[in-house]
C-alpha cells in the first residue's frame, strides 16, 4: 500500500534533564509530568518504554509519571542514576523522548518459545538488542525460559556464544599460550581460582582471569576476590596487570567482555534457573573474549552439586569441548568430588580467608581446597607446557609450599589496586548437632541457600562457616556450622530457614 | 539442625507513609532513603522486592532508593499511587517494611520450565501468589513462557481454570439458564458481543456478559463497550443491571472475577504471546465465575486469523468443551469465516460505530457484522430454549429489525451508567491502492498491528477504518483504509509501519 507520510512527521520538542538521585539498580527510569506536552503528543502512558536521546547518546527507559510539579516540571525529564550515567547529561541539558523502535528480534523469541530453533542471525539480533537495553524483564525472562524449556542445542549454543563475543570487547595477547580456568559451580566454597592463577602465573604462564559474580550461588569468584583486591578493572588496567604479573583475577563485567552475559545472569538469578546452554555461552564467551587459547574446566560431581552424575558431567564436558573447539579454544574438563563444600567458608569474605590460609601455608589451611587448587593448576601447567604429563600437581604443590604462589598473589593484588583484608560479620550464630554421631551427608544446596539468606553474596561478610566434614565423629550440641550475617534481619531469615529446612548436615548415631 | 533463634529477632521499626503522586501502572513502587535505618538493618538494596504492611493490609512493592531528602526523608516511605491505594493509608501513617517471605511456588514454576507437569495444588499456589502480587515480571513471564513452550495439557488447563476461579468472586443467579458468549479473537473488528447480548436479553434470557480488554488485539469487547457506556462495574452494580435488564456488557476485571487473568493478560500482551491453555483458562474462568450455565464460542478460522485451519479449530473446540464440562458448563463452539475483518472499524470507537449502525438498522450498517451477530445470538437462543433447533437465526434477525434489540441495548447502557457517544480521532490518513484491480487478500494480522501502532486500544478513537472488502473492484489511488490516530506521533508510527510492512490488502490487476 502507498502511504502519504510527509504530512505527519511527529513533532519532537525538547525537554530538560533533571537528576533525581534515584537508585533503580540496572533499570533506567525516567519520570515525566502527566501533563507534559510530549506525553500528550506521543501518547505516552505510565510504565511505557521510552527512548531518551541527548547528543549522540540514547537510552531506553521505563517511564513513570507524576501529577504534581514537586518532582519534575512539565518541561522536565527526571532521570534515575542509571539513565543519568548512560546518557552522560548534565543538569538542565536538552533531551528528546519518543517511542522506542519496534523490537523485531522479539519475533525470534516468540518463534523459539514455540519450539523453532534459532540461527546465528536471529541470536545475534537478540543479543544486540539485549545488550542495548531494549529488552524488558518480561522479554529477557521469556528468552531465557524458552532456552531452558527446550534446551539450546550445540549450534544454538555456539551461535549464542559467538553473538555474545561480538557485542563485547575482545583482548589479544602477545603470548602464544594464554591459559584460563573455570568451575561450572554448584559447589559452595570451591574458591580455587585465586590460588590457581597465583601458581600458574608464578610459573611464567599468561593467565588473564576474568570471573563472574554469583548467579544462583552465595559467591562467585569475583565476589570473593573483591574482598581481597579491586576486581572492577577497565581493559587498560587489566592489560597492565597481566603484562606486569602474568596474571589477574578480575570481574568480567568490568572489562566489557561479553556484556550481554551480565544482563542474562541477573535474570537467571531472579529465576534461580541456570541452564547448560546459557552456562556454556556465558563461560566460553568470556574466555574467548579474554583471548584464551587453553582452558581447564572444573566440573564438581555430587548428589547435591549442580552436576549430579557422571553421565551429566560427561555430556556437559563433551558439549563444552565441542563448542570451544569451534572458536579455536582447547578445553580440558576435569570431574572433581562434589559431595561436600570445599574449604570452610561459604560466602565472599569467608571463602577469601580460606584462600589466604592456603596461599600463606597456614597450619590450619583447608587441605581439600589446597589439593583441588594444586590439581587444577597442575592441569593448566601441563597444557601450558610448563610441566610434563603427570608432573603438574607436584610442581603446583611446590609453588605453594615454597611461597612463590603467595608472592605472586600479593603482586597481582598490588597491581589491581592493593591487597585488602576481607570484612568480618557482626552477627554470628551456631547451628548445633541435635545428637552425637558421625556426619554422613552434607546438603550443598541447603547450605548455599542458608548462606544466601544470611546475605551472601551482596553482604560480603555474610555466609556460612563449616565446622565439620563428612565422616567426622561429633558430640551432641557441637556446632556444625556458624552463620555469619551483617544485619540482625538477615541472620533471622537464615535462622528461620534453618529451623524449617530439615537436616543440612545429617548426623548418624 | 537446631537453631537458637530467640536471640536474633529482626527489629521492625516503623516508618511514615508519604504519597508521591507517582503513576507506575499496576506496579507498586516504594521509594526509601539510602540511609534509612530499615534499609540498613534489613539489608535492602535498590530494586529489591519489599513487603510493606499497614494495619492489616500488605503490599509487595519494588524498592527504589534516593540519596537526598528531597523526595523522602530518612524515616519516610514514598508510595506510588498503586501502592498507596492498595494499602489504603493516609499521609504520615505508620508503615513497616521488610523482606517478603520466600516464594515457595516458584519451585513449581522451575519444575514446569524443565518439563514437569503441574498438579492442581501447584497451580493453585502459583495463582494465589500471582493474584497477591508476589510475582515479578520475570516470574510471570517465566510461568507463561513455560506453559507456551510445553503447552498446558487438559488437566493442567482445567486445574489452572479452577485455581483462577478460586481466587476471585463468584456470581450466582436465580435463573436456571444463564447464557454467555465469547470469541477466541484474532479477527479485527469482530465486535458481535454487544449486539448478541441485546438480542438475547431482549428475548428474555439472562446474559451477564463480562469481557476482557485486548490482549494482543487492537480492541477487546470491554475496550469497545467502554466508548458506549461505563464497563468498570462492581459486583453490586452488575447484579442490579442484569436483574433489571436481563443482560450487561461489563469489564471482567472490574468485578474481580478471575483477577489473576488480568495479570497474566498484561504480560501476554507485552510478550505478544497468547496460548491455547491460557486462552481457555482465561475464558472459562470468567464464564464460570460469572455463573454461566451455557456458552456459545465463536472461533473465526482463516489464513491470518488466530486459528488458521479447521483442524486447529476442532482441537480448540474439543478442548474448550471438555474443560467446560468439568465445571458443569455446556459449551457450543461455532467455526466462522476469519478471512477478513468484520464490519469496517478496527479499534475501540471505530468498532462501536459499527455496533450502533447494526443495532439502529442504519442503511449503511455492515451486513457481515449483522449476520454474524444474529447467527451467534441465534445459537444462544436455541441452547437457551427460546427458539427451536434451526429457528434461532430468524428470531435474532427479527429482534434486530423490529428495534427490540436497540431498545434493550439502550436500556442496558442506561443501567450501566448512561449511553455515550464514542470519540472521533483528530488525525486521519488514507492508505491508497497502488494499482487498479480486485481485492484478493486481506492480512488481518498486519491490519491489527497497524491499528495498534495508531494507538489502539489505549487510544480509544484510534485504529483503522476499512474502505474495501475481499472481491471489490477498485481504481488506482482509491483509499483502501483510513488510519485514525489521536496524536501526530502515533499516526507517524502507523504510517512508518504501513510504508515497510508490504501489502496488507492485495490488489490483483
Amino acid at each position: 500500500m502507498t502511504a502519504l507520510v510527509s504530512s505527519a512527521e511527529p513533532a519532537q520538542p525538547t525537554l530538560r534533564a533533571r537528576r533525581l538521585g534515584l537508585h533503580t539498580q540496572h533499570q533506567p527510569v525516567v519520570v515525566m509530568h502527566k501533563d507534559c506536552h510530549v506525553c500528550h503528543s506521543e501518547g505516552l502512558a505510565a510504565r511505557a518504554q521510552v527512548l531518551v536521546t541527548s547528543g549522540g547518546r540514547e537510552v531506553q527507559a521505563t517511564l513513570f509519571q507524576v501529577d504534581s510539579d514537586a518532582m519534575v516540571k512539565h518541561d522536565e525529564v527526571g532521570l534515575s542514576e542509571t539513565a543519568w550515567n548512560l546518557l552522560g547529561v548534565s543538569e538542565g541539558e536538552e533531551l528528546r523522548v519518543s517511542h522506542p523502535p519496534a523490537l523485531e528480534s522479539l519475533a525470534s523469541v516468540r518463534r523459539r518459545i514455540y519450539g523453532h530453533r534459532l540461527d546465528a542471525q536471529a541470536l545475534s539480533d537478540i543479543v544486540r538488542d539485549v545488550t542495548a537495553g531494549r529488552y524488558t524483564d518480561v522479554h529477557l525472562a521469556a528468552f531465557l525460559t524458552a532456552s531452558a524449556a527446550l534446551p539450546l542445542d550445540e549450534n544454538e549454543t555456539a551461535d549464542l556464544t559467538g553473538a555474545m563475543i561480538a557485542v563485547g570487547d575482545r583482548m589479544r595477547w602477545d603470548a602464544p599460550i594464554v591459559v584460563d580456568k573455570h568451575c561450572v559451580g554448584g559447589l559452595p566454597g570451591n574458591r580455587t581460582t585465586p590460588i590457581v592463577v597465583a601458581i600458574v602465573a608464578a610459573n611464567g604462564l599468561v593467565m588473564p582471569k576474568t570471573s563472574s559474580r554469583a548467579i544462583t550461588s552465595p559467591a562467585g569468584t569475583a565476589d570473593t576476590m573483591e574482598t581481597l583486591a579491586p576486581v572492577d578493572l577497565d581493559l587498560a588496567t587489566l592489560r597492565r596487570v597481566v603484562e606486569a604479573e602474568g596474571g589477574c583475577i578480575a570481574w568480567g563485567g568490568g572489562v566489557h567482555l561479553s556484556p550481554a552475559d551480565d544482563i542474562f545472569v541477573r535474570v537467571e538469578r531472579e529465576l534461580d534457573v541456570d541452564t547448560e546452554g546459557q552456562l556454556i555461552a556465558s563461560v566460553l564467551s568470556k574466555k574467548i573474549s579474554a583471548g584464551s587459547t587453553h582452558v581447564v574446566i572444573d566440573i564438581p560431581v555430587g548428589p547435591t552439586a549442580k552436576v549430579r552424575g557422571e553421565d551429566a558431567a560427561s555430556h556437559l564436558a563433551a558439549r563444552i569441548t565441542a563448542v570451544a573447539a569451534r572458536f579455536g579454544l582447547a578445553a580440558t574438563c576435569v570431574q572433581t568430588d562434589g559431595s561436600q563444600p570445599v574449604g570452610r567458608g561459604i560466602g565472599p569474605a569467608l571463602e577469601a580467608f580460606d584462600v589466604l590460609a592456603v596461599l600463606r601455608n597456614a597450619p590450619d589451611a583447608p587441605d581439600d581446597l589446597r589439593r583441588r587448587a594444586a590439581m587444577l593448576a597442575g592441569a593448566a601447567l601441563e597444557i601450558g607446557g610448563k610441566a610434563g604429563k603427570g608432573a603438574g600437581l607436584a610442581l603446583a604443590l611446590d609453588t605453594l609450599s615454597d611461597g612463590r604462589a603467595w608472592k605472586k598473589f600479593e603482586a597481582i593484588c598490588a597491581a589491581q589496586g592493593g591487597l585488602r583484608t576481607p570484612p568480618r560479620a557482626a552477627h554470628l550464630h551456631p547451628l548445633v548437632a541435635p545428637r552425637a554421631g558421625r556426619v554422613v551427608h552434607i546438603n550443598n544446596r541447603k547450605l548455599a541457600r542458608l548462606a544466601k539468606l544470611a546475605g551472601a553474596p551482596d553482604a560480603k561478610a555474610a555466609g556460612v562457616h563449616m565446622e565439620v566434614r563428612l565422616g567426622d565423629e561429633i558430640d551432641r550440641g557441637q556446632p556444625l556450622v556458624h552463620i555469619h550475617a551483617e544485619t540482625p534481619g538477615e541472620l533471622a531469615y537464615a535462622l528461620d530457614y534453618a529451623a524449617q529446612a530439615g537436616d543440612m548436615i545429617e548426623v548418624e548415631p
